[in-house]
């Protein structure tokens, strides 16, 4: 088999588990558990091969034993989701039946298996846990990439300036859904981005910086799109038949029960931990929030000031050097800290002790986003609310740090001139550093994304390189890892041993980084208009970029069901809610000259800056009631679909219990004059022959026409009555 | 029959339909329009009485001619309850069966009957439609009270301090979810108010007016209340297995289609009218709302202007005479043009052409809302924010009233002594309008309720005796209407008389009126913080005095079905909010002095006015997601019930579906080891046969145990390779 040949075919393999050993140190222990993972494996329905791995490391090849096996494993889950919801019809009963009218698609495939592999023994799967507890051996679980399809994709993408709907669904036909909502939203958002651009340019040729009508324009787009987005998410849902998902319960990991106690629901025993005591827990989040501001604000407050100190007070020796000292703390300290806050806020958020894996998920996301918005956004905040207003109250204070220039520094005189007296704010700070932050820094992270796993990959391999050549020189047997295998298989499993090595995809850094970008537009844009242009570019890439990081850079990622792009989409309110603040107080405050307050506070009338956010801000939650409401009366063919099908159900279920009912009598309906009117005659017969009040005041009137008849004369009576009297009254 | 006899039985009648003549100039012309009704009622299965009703109508009395009829109109009505998803299962297909595990209750009985009658003939109703198009001669179609039922009710009622969930489950027995949502609703605000009413004393007693810590608690309590009532809401719709009713969408009678579509769903023909034409014709709410104020707006001020200026400005002549001219124009002018905007509402409404019932009350209802959010509370906010802060500067130009008043002067002196410059704002005038709302207007209201339809029931009493004296000294027939009735039924018939004389029960009109008082507590109670007591006292009253207006004043209410208190609860959060704005500001401007800034608007720091604003409402925000999180996780009898319905159907159509999977070859399961196995085989042997590589890939290893075993093997050489390299690079 030639390279090409490995790249084109996977050979029907379905998963690859790789197992290690190094770190297990008893040799038999491993061997045992290896078996155990074999039987348990086989156990499920699915074939094994095995083959040689890197050092230390033996893959497991998987694939289903027989189609039919599949098939029932998947009627099963559509049956599921039917129960929860997620489907309006149950499927058809013949299992073959059911697979032509709605074919597996890779995706759904592959999930069901992996689903197979890792679920507990209880729901029918293997219970094979990468990485935890006894099967700590078991290092990855994962699918080959499509070599012939990802050429295909990475050439269309490259090609193309838009996406379509179908190339949406192909994603999600191959990655999952909740991949596949990344991408949606991502296009989403760049369609979107096209008018605050162009409007943006225009805003930025022709009203100038600050401009009010920009910030409200900049305010209802954004709005607008966080609204048509959370349509178009559940339109989404719809056509790939996932709305609900999100909803059916997977228990958390985890979950530590504090007692058992009997579901009033199901009467079952189940685990039971009291919201009350997590709700305690989650008080915590408190202080964790604070202590991230405190934090990560102190080392960005303190390399804004020592930057500010040195670039615009200081002025004696070495400044060239001294002014990348801030750039240097932050990029060597807040990763680091990012990282120690990160395993904090995952710790917490484990001790919170969710039941279900989406509450996890949705309480570390957020905890993620606070930390995230700091990271982002405060050195903006910090300019602009503080530096700019309070520049010349503060920036004197900074003189604390001539202390640490001082030795430095080569005569007294130098120091004395970094006096603050003949200090004046820089008035293109704020504007420089949102450039900075929507420019360099958004193009340097797509570099990253892809140059870092790219030297990452490549220093591993010549590292391997050395350590296998200096074997060979040594010739130790590790070297010929490779040349032990069958020679046909040879290219393939070389493939597979790399694709083994790369990293694993997570989906929601790149989420966070759309909508981590969306808050530079929503909150800062009002700066500088050209913020959306830079964002349209860069987007280009970075969808097609994220494209290609998941063909070549990553393990091919397991496919995920999603309806949503969970609470992201909260973040995004938030954002645009908050953007309404941000933007109409920089408008007011630096409307007039572009320079703003001129770093003394006495030029704001506060009452003034005051009103106009307390205006900005109920506009804009009337506003987006309004749009809201809008948007929510859009038809759109997901929900149409949704419809039809939930109204076919329900024209089937009528169907058949119409037929029953159909037997019983009815009392509308012409066609049973003459039984109704038998069964008038028996209840008014039987009621003559009792003699209680009520049958006695019910038979005067033998049926409708007697009735009819008997009001007639009452009737003619009254208005000959009435004749006489009304004449007397004229 | 006697007198008592007839107020204990209804002789089986369950609706009356009143249809009077006297419109219908043409005699023959009301006798078929009568005949037609008959045949119609009788039609649907109905039985008839004629009876002679007062002068120039007829009482046409309608029972259901059998019980088989009946509970085949019942079953149907409870498919299409589960087919709407308002019930978790399909109801047993035998009817008796069905009846017997869920007998019908009163109100379901009425329904279904009023139903039957009023339903276009498209869903086999009557299609009488009282008092429009054809059936412009039927007056009305009311059931009769249980006058032993409402006896022991008010009996109860008024003997106990507290209602207790049962006595909620016997109003919505008897008359229908709708009606006991009201009292629900009043009933647990009610047990809510105690603890405000008590904190609200403490407050008065040690805090004093204006105490930012009554405001916090008065705002927090609010939002528990407005949260757990959503809540308690779902609790009690689950409890009357109403969940979901709101849903079921019933077509607006007048919605005017501007085209027949065809219906993408459904495939029928639909009337369609485009939602952007609606959302057009929505816009000129905000017209309409701007006149509203206007209108209303000016009234309320103007009266507010000659009030201040006469009893504070003023004083020459005739002032106690004056004093009353604002309270006689608000008593005459207010009704008016509350009237005319009433109407003006609904026809604003009808134009916006709703589909749906439930659209289209909702539309209305928030137009009323605005209406009575000005007339209750805009008096309050022109002291407040008006006349205390800027009284001084307004009120000379209320000297312009002088010029009315000059005609009544006696000399010059008296004129002068009008004039503004010794004036000094009233500090109690805020504090004695509140108590006016909360307390005077609050009893007069609950007095008017009772008084006004006893005198009205009184006045017409007198009025038909005279004319019925006058008659029968001029010997016309019209005063012999009861000499022609059968004597047994005499009693029975005077009472139906009397009954169909009554009021229509708008239950509407009484949530209102509880969710404007909560509006007071919310908006202004800080100010006299006794107001919680003032309520708690008048709804005990009110709950009653509600119950007996219902029992005596008003005719036995249709019993419709409901989910929630509809809008009112978006007013309820509305309120809430808002209350969180005044609360703040009112607390800020009068907390010092009590008194306020005394006229003098620069005695008000506005930008901390403002920031106390900005902080109090974002807090309240934070609280009120806090509250509604907190109160989520409450689980009540209600949503467990639901939850096991839910769950016994699911685990129900699982076992069904389950039967059908067990047929299918599983994936896991032990018991298949040899089916598995053989299968195994067959899937390796068929691949020895094929050469293409997958199968050579696959072909390698027999079975798992192979695996383990060529493992095992792959395992024991890497460690042996392993080893002296590890020893080398020590």
């Amino acid at each position: 088999m030639t390279k090409s040949q490995a790249l084109q075919s996977n050979l029907d393999v379905d998963y690859v588990i790789s197992y290690r050993f190094a770190k297990t140190a008893d040799k038999s222990r491993a061997i045992a558990q290896f078996e155990k993972l074999c039987e348990a494996i086989a156990h499920v329905g699915l074939q094994t091969e095995v083959r040689n791995g890197d050092s230390h490391s033996v893959l497991l090849f998987v694939r289903v034993a027989s189609d039919e096996h599949l098939y029932g494993e998947v009627y099963r889950s559509r049956v599921r989701d039917w129960i929860h919801g997620v489907r309006a019809a149950a499927p058809p009963k013949e299992t073959r039946e059911a697979l032509e009218a709605e074919p597996l698609y890779e995706a759904e495939r592959l999930r069901i298996i992996y689903q197979l592999i890792t679920n507990p023994s209880s729901e029918g799967g293997a219970a094979i846990t990468p990485k935890e507890g006894e099967w700590e051996g078991v290092e990855s679980i994962f699918a080959l990439h499509d070599h012939a399809y990802n050429k295909d994709w990475i050439k269309k993408w490259t090609s193309s300036y838009f996406l379509k709907t179908e190339d949406l669904d192909d994603i999600r036909n191959r990655l999952g859904e909740k991949i596949a909502f990344y991408f949606a939203f991502t296009q989403s958002y760049f369609t979107f981005l096209m008018f605050p651009a162009a409007f943006g340019l225009f805003s930025w040729l022709v009203l100038g910086y600050f401009s009010p009508i920009y910030g409200v324009v900049s305010a209802v787009w954004c709005t607008v799109f966080t609204e048509y987005w959370r349509h178009q998410e559940t339109d989404l849902a719809v056509r790939w038949g996932v709305r609900g998902v999100s909803k059916i319960d997977v228990r958390h990991r985890d979950f530590a029960p504090e007692k058992t106690v009997t579901d009033p629901v199901t009467g079952e025993k189940v685990g039971f931990f009291p919201s009350s005591k997590r709700f305690q827990r989650q008080l915590l989040q408190v202080p964790f929030a604070l202590t991230v501001v405190v934090c990560l604000g102190t080392v960005i407050a303190t390399c804004f000031g020592i930057e500010v100190f040195i670039s615009e007070v200081y002025n004696g020796p070495l400044k060239s050097v001294l002014v990348f000292i801030p750039t240097g703390i932050l990029t060597t300290v807040n990763p680091i800290l990012t990282t120690i806050l990160t395993q904090f806020a995952t710790r917490l958020t484990q001790f919170e002790n969710y039941e279900t894996q989406s509450a996890y998920d949705t309480a570390l996301t957020r905890k993620i986003f606070v930390m995230n918005f700091i990271l982002s956004y405060l050195g903006i905040f910090l300019t602009a609310f503080v530096y700019v207003p309070f520049g010349t109250i503060i920036v004197p204070y900074l003189d604390v740090f001539n202390v640490a220039v001082r030795p430095f520094a080569e005569d007294e005189k130098q120091l004395h001139h970094t006096s603050t007296s003949s200090w004046s704010i820089n008035p293109d700070r704020l504007r420089k550093q949102v450039i900075y932050f929507t420019v360099t820094a958004q193009l340097v992270n797509l570099g990253m994304e892809l140059i870092v796993p790219y030297l990452k990959r490549r220093g591993f391999a010549w590292f391997k390189k050395m350590q296998s050549e200096r074997a060979a020189k040594n010739g130790t047997a590790s070297a010929s890892i490779a040349a032990n295998d069958p020679p046909e298989d040879a290219a393939f499993l070389e493939r597979v041993r790399k694709e083994a090595e790369l990293d694993v995809y997570d989906v929601n850094t790149d989420i966070r980084e759309m909508v981590l970008q969306f808050g530079y537009l929503s909150l800062f844009s009002v700066v500088w208009p050209l913020t959306a242009v830079s964002f349209l570019i860069n987007d280009w890439f970075e969808l097609r970029a994220d494209a290609m990081k998941i063909c070549v850079e990553m393990r091919r990622p397991t496919p995920w069901r999603a309806d949503t792009i969970g609470p992201w989409l909260d973040s995004l309110t938030f954002l645009t809610w908050l953007g309404s603040l941000t933007t109409s107080t920089l408008v007011y405050m630096f409307h007039n000259s572009n320079k703003g307050p001129d770093g003394n506070p006495s030029n704001i009338q506060l009452w003034a800056l005051l009103l106009t956010v307390f205006f900005a801000e109920h506009l804009f939650i009337i506003l987006r009631i309004t749009i809201r409401h809008v948007i929510s009366k859009i038809d759109s063919p997901g929900l149409q679909k949704e419809r039809r099908e939930r109204f076919m159900v329900r024209q089937q279920y009528f169907e058949e219990n119409l037929n029953s009912l159909n037997k019983l009598p009815t009392l509308s309906g012409s066609g049973e004059e003459i039984n109704r009117k038998s069964l008038e005659e028996d209840a008014r017969e039987s009621s003559l022959r009792a003699t209680t009040p009520e049958s006695r005041f019910w038979s005067r009137q033998r049926d409708w026409k007697e009735s009819a008849a008997v009001a007639k004369s009452l009737i003619e009576k009254a208005h000959f009555a009435s004749s006489p009297e009304s004449k007397k009254e004229l």
